[in-house]
């Protein structure tokens, strides 16, 4: 008999995952409103954005500001993705709850989008975790092994050397890991196997699975991993975003979607759905001639749907 | 340890559920193309159309032909669908390899689908069993229970109901049962929940799951049964196909999406994926206008990818 977990998170990533990769930028004012509605529909965990160069990525040049006004909100886990020691700093100084180092297992795709070896990323998540330490902050360091199940440059990945980086990243001071299909490669089956050692490896500091629909697998494979207990998952409204290094990497699990997934499944997520598909609307309408993905939004909650209690 | 299935089939259904549910009529001559093609791409069991009233479906209107072509291939069980007794004598006629009697669990759909409850179906699968008995012929036959899973009519469809239904259907003299989510309403703990049930009534007569990727969860929803150890999922190239009667249910579950999960989870189809897509292309050339649905089209096969061995 299959037991599946009472309660998941959805980790909004549609702020920075989704929009970094899409051409339009959104105005703060717009962002503020995004978070304020995904708030009141009852997400608590959202990525907000990623303290990188402004002129590599202009879409979120105003993370400092957007991070600013979601610590406003109670309750709310406000995180970004930090690429470096110097984002790293940023995030301590802005009061992030939560910082997410990636680091790509595939050698030839971290060089690609981070000019760094895997093993150097681990290193720099080690001086993070001593200025995270020396801050005074609370600030949780999270490592996302990405590209953990393919790579659209390298093609294979071998699952020993995501397991081998994750164990690194734990030894260097992360306080949680996370796995990343940055490229929409992976299968359910592949998704248990590998999560399974994860689980083996980290435990409870296995925190989230990271999912792209490039092969309509988003779901299920987000599914294997419910299955084996995990608890959490990043997805983006409207299920924007991809990969800027990994041509063909179009979208994230999308938000609403999932949501349904896991309710319907009577895993409760707190989100009202019907809340969530009125600013899906909203953040579509902001994004017109952009690609966004999903289907819950055209085809309606199931007449006999019941939110999980 | 998740152990799932050796192998598995695809049965395609996409030459009747697909085709009855758009517009477009093929001819006959593309219909034995899109056999033959899908014939030499791997595919060994095909719906090839449905013995209704050819003024009610005139896109099936030629099932008698496309069936006499389909059983000149050698090893292809070819199947179809049959609403009555009538249809039933039909396909016995034609010698197909095996008729599906669809039931709806649902009362309402039942009676709006076929103009019968689903007692009265049942009573017409045991002169389907009789008709078949008295002919010599080895047709099998296959009592599907649809709307399994909820109906967008009357909402609920109590599990208990599609059970006594399915029990109903073997007690009448059906060889085998089957599961449809005809609208698109399952998620994958109800799909566990139910087939998990199913199997214990049915046993190794529980030959099919059908998933509708309304809501984006049928490759979630067949891994869900893949994973209690089912190994025969409809589906239908390019996603085609909905219910007439359901409004709002569209799109099968995409043979080539589902064909690549199966195949990157370790589970054999003998389908060649590659040549599964060059049909894709065609077919979808075929149905310009029409809404065609799936992912692997665009995005390819990954870089790792391994047929399974």
């Amino acid at each position: 008999m299959l037991i599946l977990p009472a309660t998941a998170v959805i980790r909004e990533v549609g702020l920075r995952d989704g929009l970094q990769s899409i051409q339009t930028i959104l105005t703060t004012a717009q962002k503020i409103e995004w978070l304020t509605k995904a708030y009141a529909a009852g997400q608590r965990e959202i990525e907000v954005g990623s303290f990188v160069p402004p002129k590599l990525m202009p879409q979120l040049a105003d993370t400092w500001d957007v991070l600013a006004f979601a610590k406003t909100l109670p309750g709310l886990l406000a995180s970004v993705l930090v690429p470096n020691l110097k984002g790293a700093e940023r995030a301590l100084e802005g009061k992030a709850d939560l910082m997410v180092l990636p680091l790509s297992a595939s050698h030839a795709h971290s060089l690609a989008n981070l000019r760094k070896r895997p093993d150097e990323v681990v290193q720099e998540l080690a001086r993070i975790r001593a200025a995270r330490d020396a801050s005074g902050q609370k600030t949780i360091i999270e490592g996302g092994v990405g590209t953990a199940f393919g790579c659209t440059l390298q093609g294979e990945v071998r699952p020993e050397e995501v397991l081998r980086l994750m164990q690194s990243l734990l030894d260097a001071g992360a306080d949680r890991v996370s796995l990343a299909d940055t490229v929409g490669y992976a299968d359910p089956y592949s998704v248990s196997v590998l999560i399974e050692k994860a689980l083996r490896i980290a435990g409870d500091k296995f925190c989230c699975g990271h999912f792209h629909d490039t092969r309509g697998l988003a779901l299920a494979n987000a599914y294997a991993a419910l299955s084996l207990g995990v608890q959490r998952f990043d997805a983006s409204l409207a299920g924007i975003g991809g990969c800027p290094h990994a041509p063909g990497a179009s979208g994230n699990a999308s938000t609403e979607d999932l949501a349904f997934m896991l309710e319907a499944s009577g895993v409760k997520t707190s989100i009202n759905i019907p809340q969530l598909l009125a600013l899906r609307q909203q953040v579509a309408n902001w994004l017109i001639g952009e690609q966004t993905h999903g289907t819950l939004w055209r085809a309606g909650l199931p007449k006999n749907f019941k939110p999980a209690a």
